[in-house]
């Protein structure tokens, strides 16, 4: 039996979501429907974890296993005559039998786009978070430095929603590896962060509130105290969803 | 009474077109309608010319004659919170009494984007032709070369299609200025043209025939015969209307 990882970028519009629903269209339902055509058998896809409605990717990894023999060319190119093209297959690569897409993840990195301009160009609009404000980079780059490391992040989590299997009995701790800004051109604001894992609407939570804080509603100081007090509701609002990408899943490999 | 020009960038997917039609949804119509309630008048928008179904733009123009007062930042603020965010108004001014979106136009350009590695990626497919062959950019650019100057179109034109109010008697006789390929990056390759004026489906026809011939299924010379033999029969397929923008429409004051 083989272990077969895909290496997957979708446009989230539209979708619930990755994870398989009762309402609503999902990612890895389509890609498991096309799979098992592709395998003619059953095939049960194991994302890197969920995305939520209207989140896109553009690196995000899942794993399956199959007794099927089709080669990995065959299946990316079987995979992506099948689905529609808001979902791309872009590697196709066979496995050691204990590699799990989930449990082998070592980090995620996400990044959320911000445009800041007055007028939304109309084919940025299902991709970008609209905000027509002046953002001081450098308070928020303070707010970033605050969030390296280990911290319970309950404080960003939307509450009751701590899916216990992702949990590892960490309750919120989480590592931040990584977190930063990037403005690639004008008027576009890129936060980038890089994790062992995130609670459920973390990275929106914590944009929103870094937002918040770029657009001088809140002080540094306040962000570290919502840090800090692991009250949700003290936290900003949570930042649309369209705004937000899994830019890349990091495996031992790569790492 | 004042005359009135937008300048306007579009999401074209899913619209019949800029001009208003019977059957679907055109982007004049979405326009003309958010406009008769801003000015509290029937208001009747005139184009600088027509779009395909798909085609979308980032500098469209428009004019509109109104005895409204509202003014032009109020104008747009107003428009852009009503229309769909398909649609956006980038800037509204008063012109002269004799300012013609159509008429006074001097020139425009048009830009067709195609994509050339083996998978799209998702957040492009709606803007962009994927066509996943190599290029060769020398011979693309001798045809964009041949182009240049005054020559009878016609090879290039949707059969019997002919708009006879936007022909001023010319015929298919048209002047491309300027007729360039770009490649911003990795198989991304832009052609941009800017003539006084399109034929219908003119520059999707022209972009399907340079491909053809940057692929090798056919030769420069051909090219030139096509061109020069006023036989749409004889040239290469219609490019998808997805990679096609209208980037800007020249006036007096900027040519």
């Amino acid at each position: 039996m083989r272990t077969v990882k895909l290496l997957i970028a979708f446009d989230g519009t539209g979708y619930c979501g990755w994870q398989r629903q009762k309402n609503g269209f999902s990612i890895q339902e389509e890609i498991e429907r096309s799979l098992s055509v592709i395998c003619n058998e059953q095939i049960i896809l194991h994302g890197a974890g969920r995305t939520d409605a209207g989140v896109h990717a553009q690196g995000m990894t899942a794993h399956f296993k199959t007794y099927s023999k089709v080669d990995g060319t065959a299946l990316q190119k079987g995979l992506n005559s099948l689905l529609p093209g808001a979902i791309r297959i872009l590697e196709v690569s066979d496995q050691p039998a204990d590699f799990h897409a989930r449990f082998s993840a070592l980090a995620k990195t996400y990044r959320y786009t911000i445009f800041t301009s007055q007028v939304m160009p109309p084919n940025w609009r299902l991709y970008t978070y609209h905000l027509p404000f002046k953002l001081d980079r450098s308070i928020m780059e303070q707010c970033l430095g605050e969030l390296l490391g280990t911290h319970d992040f309950s404080s960003f989590e939307t509450t009751g929603s701590r899916d216990k299997n992702n949990n590892h009995g960490r309750g919120g701790m989480r590592t931040i590896y990584r977190a930063r800004l990037v403005e690639p051109e004008e008027h576009i604001v890129l936060l980038q962060f890089t994790g062992d894992g995130f609670l459920r609407h973390m990275v929106r939570n914590i944009t929103g509130t870094v937002l918040e804080v770029g657009r001088g509603k809140r002080t540094v100081k306040e962000f570290v105290q919502i840090l800090r007090c692991k009250d949700r509701n003290k936290a900003g609002a949570t930042a649309p969803s369209c705004g937000l990408s899994l830019v890349k899943v990091h495996y031992q490999k790569d790492w």
